[in-house]
């Protein structure tokens, strides 16, 4: 019992990655998934909170930072399966809270008990904080599928990821930082390029005549 | 729709990792532990046909090799998950089924799907070639476990899993097959050395002194 | 000695690679080959009984399980080599035989000895099983130098190893699992697409113009 | 220019492995590590505001999970050449501060700017929160390099880094989350074991010979 | 102290990965690096030799080997950094002769110190043979840029890195390597092609057809 | 045809790993072991070179950069393969030097070919160079082996190995190079220590009370 396996769980989530059964070129572990979603979650309540939205800071890094904690004990179950029926799914969020709440009870001390139930709870609720939260897991999503597709990766799961990643965020789309992602930073993703061969083919033709001009 | 889609997915299972979020030296696919059991179900079929019984090869051959298929379909879930509550599995079971053959339907031509059902069932039942493939798979478990465990993996969790393994081998020890694994296998397993670091100074010292002797 | 051995040795051909030496987007060990090598031998032969033949189920299994053990003696030798001569490629043939030999003969009691060198012999004769698992292993190279070049792998290697392949499979064309390879699974292997960048942008667009409508 | 090349460099966090150049079992990112941080920050702060001590925590975690951002521009400069002479450590700061500066002009609309520069700030300040993110930045390498040293890994390097961070922690040792970790966490992670040979003979034999008076 | 430890370091380069921080389908280690660039720079100046230049070939190789050694006591530090200042370029250059003759002390008897302190000196001077290093450094960057564009990463940097190789070794082409290289190697590089998916359908077909005709 | 494609190959010495189908807790490119040998190789002439020996580097580091470029065509063929008769182990040499010889009238210009017919020549002959490089071969393949027993792998291959490897050194003991290296270089790899546990809490506990003195 002890902390110690607490801190040394986390190093878990580095060996635990998403989307397992299909060919990436870049694999997501759960602790850099965390990461980024944390960072992502920053940067909406930061535009929250300037246009005039009250930010509880602390409760939003909690829910962003803990969001999948729990995927060390229930391991990575595929989408379909849970929502296969609403009994599983009610039945599976269920055990995934007892799992976790056994966690607890075994590794921390008591006086910790508390403050971590209550952190490691599904943070998605409908506050502002977990509605940023809903969003910038989503968009971490649409990213990582957005990378395999500009990869070049032929699974058609990563076009449905994106799909669907993108319909959840415009369900909140009556947000600031919603529209914001959606009018200012959406827009520059899809101008990422592929680079082509031509322009290869095409940038060597000019360095070389350009020099070849100086060179006379 | 079609067995294109079949045939691609065998490869799904070389990207399926067996244990996630775990520290691991050497990962092992889904697939690669289809081979392996499915080679070791045809040793222990081999001694059982020796010693007498009949063995329908056809049958283990079948359930050996498709016995972790429909992982494609629900990922990985961790046992305590599924033995949560005898309900839990039970309805967990029911929607990996359904997911099956959902698959089956959606991508096996009609003549075809009555053979794939039945080759996608649950195969540990309590036939002789069951409880082969019963036994198979925890051998192959039991040596992964082993692997870490003779590599230095500090992991506690892999001398449980041997642990269990071997007990559940233990069940069947009433299997002649079982009884060669315990007297003339599991002896050479145990026997295995790390190779100790003075052994390496002593054998250097050997052949050293040794060419000293035949150079004068 | 002993069977112990030959288990551990099944671990080591998850760590042999196939074709090694190019850029692979992704790797293919001679476990999973040999796995998937026997799937598609099971779907083969579900063709041809269908059809009216008799499949040797045992027979079958045992040749595609066993087809490329032999390589965790000899390692991988690239094709030209073994083909430079009739004579290199006899004597190649004699040596693996040999080798394989030893190793049973080394390791297996010998009670087991008769039936491992009947299993470890050259599978890919003239019965329908042999055919067969010509067939199959085929197919399955087709499957990994496909994934390659679909992947975007520029190595021209992989269109040379397809072309092959299916020139290969093209030989048994008489066989009624080849016919039925080749009218309805290699079509929808070839219908496979790329993900556009366009499609990307213009699925993005329809998203979000459809949800603008709803929103009002 | 655009919040996307910001979201979309979070991502290249996860392809900068810390301690390049060495052989390690166990890579670590720098997503993955500002992850453990931000973790193991929340836990430290959690001590000091349960003995009394009023964490900011906006500021705590905004430290933590910015505090190796500037990574990025710098790539990973061995410690011996950033400290070989003042001089050079103070142009270095400098230049560090230039380049984040730089991204966050070109990148950050103006209406950021500011927020992020000053995010993007050195956290190691002698504040609570920046004593913080000192001590929970050192237990995360102490964790990684126990990781190896615990594995196996040869290496000299990994012990000098595993005293290198200790001994930092214990310059804060006035602070009640230092007292915490010192008394109560770092005791246990001693008592981590090997997997000790012996126990896992010891282990089978027992399983055998319980199994087998059961049996009788 | 020893030359065990300087025969050991070498293999540290087998883990130190150039360009960190950025998505690649294929990594580079720098011992890989210097071993191809020794190659390339053999064949430069067996052009040069030929079009009558005397090549000092001793020093061409020490230079071509030894040219990236200093790398295991600085690690990787990025270009811009590097340049972000001149005067902090010549403090960072000061640095690094430091840390290398720091180890020639520490690790090589007295005998060997003159020589190896003059083999890692900077060997891109203005001799013939410095300028071969400097252009076969530049012909390797510029295969693994274009290695990454050929294989499809999205990443601009690549193009920018094939920009500058190229643009550098055009500084030298009154040297006859690099007139052979621009005028005899880069347009083969060029022609290069992407498999195209249109050619896969079409081989396929025509490898049908032909043997539909053969077939009748 | 061209240089083009043999720059081009030197990339896929990059892709062949050296004993394939063992686990290894290190892979070795042949494009890394070429490098490791050939610096090997600076450091033995250096020696012999101090103690009067009359080295031609030219050539010395022909052979060591290119003795391994022909597994390009071979691929790995296992030691016991090629030596099972010495008639196959003839017709070997002859089809890889066949395979050789090939690749150079394809690829190279007539006025290069017969520079590289010789460069790529068996080097390992009688004179001063070929032995050197013979030891130096034997060195690296000596460190590798000792850096997996070092890391604690089990597999008994990597003990025979080093001993093979060790033999075969010996066999030169009348070179200086090889004396320096049994009487100043191996004994201190035989002094590397595998890190204690029990150092660990050691130094651990030294720390803390150290600490703890100074804190009163």
């Amino acid at each position: 019992m002890g902390i110690h396996r607490y801190f040394k769980s986390l190093s878990d989530l580095e060996n635990l990655f998403r989307c397992p059964g299909k060919f990436k070129y870049q694999d997501h572990s759960v602790a850099a998934h965390s990461f980024k979603v944390t960072k992502i979650a920053q940067f909406l309540g930061t535009v929250e909170q300037m246009e005039g939205e009250t930010v509880d800071w602390k409760i939003l890094y909690e829910k962003a930072l803990n969001h999948d904690y729990a995927e060390l004990f229930t391991g990575d179950i595929k989408t379909p399966v849970k929502y296969a029926s609403s009994e599983l799914k009610g039945l599976f969020s269920q055990v995934e809270q007892q799992l976790t709440q056994k966690f607890i009870r075994e590794e921390f001390p008591t006086e910790f008990r508390e403050v971590y139930i209550e952190r490691f709870k599904e943070g998605k609720d409908d506050t502002l904080e977990g509605k940023i939260l809903s969003v910038a897991d989503k968009i971490d999503l649409l990213y990582e599928s957005f990378g395999e597709i500009q990869k070049g990766n032929p699974e058609p799961l990563f076009l449905e990821i994106y799909e669907e990643a993108l319909m959840t965020i415009i369900l909140f789309k009556e947000m600031k930082s919603v529209q914001y992602f959606l009018n200012d930073i959406l827009p520059d993703l899809l101008q990422e390029k592929f680079i082509p061969h031509d322009q290869l083919s095409q940038m060597t033709q000019n360095i070389l005549s350009q020099k070849d001009e100086q060179g006379q």
